[in-house]
């Protein structure tokens, strides 16, 4: 997957602040490539105000006057379509398959996905110059996104798209997990504790004890938090004793 | 997943431009449930306006003076943070991982998604109060999305999600879970009891309690391991009344 091969093209938009929204959305995720065929306002201060951070974006953007221009050095060209379109009968790709498909087609070729007009989408001219459709799926009896937010939901998947291929790591990091032994250690502590404070018996731990271990050993205790759970048992336990 | 059982909850959002956009990009993925926590202008014609066809979204809105009261029967609270906020601890998620954690939980429980405010997120005290913690993948250059835009991608999921889940569930049925008020009294007694075994200052619970807070919010308590636990504390606190 390469980024800087797709270009986001936005079909005679209405709204300039759909156009600086657009951009905010595309440089959020790494996209920076931006074409206007056709804007109704730009530049325009509505849209850079929505762009905040993104101005550079717009200041790069290509402004063609037709979809023909925006594509012409395209391998690959998606057009987003609204459910009812289907019928056109290309295939029909969610924002995640289409960010599977162009991973490859990106890295050597131009790629262009293609955004329509607020009301009126892409017409039936333009949707013939596309190689795939786009649907993002929503709730049939309220489909409309607005363009910047439809725009975001694509660059999104284009951009988990480019962590998938990393082969990175998901898993989030966190403090060092405690051992199988340092747990076992952990829950004889535990036990003795309660049954110092008198909150379990030393004759019949079990079921407390059986619950309190899948508790603990769903949380997963890393080292330090297993270290503060014995240092409040010995505090128990000090306790405990001076009462005796 | 239940998405009826879902709500967002929007923090001090100051621009109403960015309530209505929100309430459109739940609707067009089929959650309707918002929660408002003291919005600087709310209702708003530029949130009407930005909300086109969500308008009864809007209207139903539930506006709360906290977010303790926004979430306070909801069992699950996922906090939406910007990467650098990992130091925190609680687990992080992105928007898929988290689709999927809250799937099962949604079916029988409520879910709060919360939203930051537009410039500084949430605060420590809030991130408190969330379960997981909920980050967008993106651009680290240029990492701030727009309100809207972020929950737009965050509900794509949600909807995405009620795709996916109509053949499996095999995750382990467990105990009710405990809700979030529950889970404050939980934490007002533990903090009171390390005081009373003198294990903590009353003075300066805090380091401690904010990690004691991210273990227990990551285990996600059931009512009866909530009730165990709130039997130690009896018991601690009896003893270090009988050694006084």
């Amino acid at each position: 997957m390469k980024l800087d091969n797709i270009r986001l093209v936005l079909m005679e938009t209405s709204h300039p602040g759909n156009i600086g929204g657009c951009a905010r959305a595309m440089k959020n995720m790494s996209l920076e490539r931006l074409y206007l065929v056709n804007p109704l306002y730009f530049p325009d201060p509505d849209a850079d105000a929505r762009a905040v951070g993104a101005i550079d974006v717009l200041e790069r953007a290509v402004v063609c006057a037709s979809l023909q221009e925006a594509v012409q050095d395209c391998a690959v060209v998606v057009g987003t379509s609204a459910r009812h379109n289907r019928r056109i009968g290309n295939l029909v790709l969610d924002p995640k398959a289409c960010a599977e498909r162009i991973a490859l087609e990106s890295e050597a070729a131009q790629v262009a996905l293609v955004f329509g007009r607020e009301h009126s989408g892409l017409s039936n001219e333009e949707l013939g110059l596309c190689n795939y459709l786009l649907t993002i799926p929503c709730n049939e009896a309220f489909s409309s996104l607005n363009l910047a937010a439809a725009l975001q939901v694509v660059c999104y998947e284009l951009f988990m798209q480019t962590r998938r291929t990393d082969t990175d790591s998901q898993a989030t990091p966190q403090g060092e997990l405690a051992t199988g032994h340092e747990m076992d250690l952990f829950y004889q502590h535990m036990e003795q504790a309660l049954v110092d404070v008198e909150f379990i018996k030393a004759k019949n731990p079990r079921k407390t004890m059986r619950r309190l271990r899948r508790l603990y050993n769903r949380a997963q205790l890393e080292k330090m938090e297993l270290a503060i759970l014995r240092g409040i048992f010995n505090a128990m336990q000090k306790l405990a004793d001076r009462g005796r």
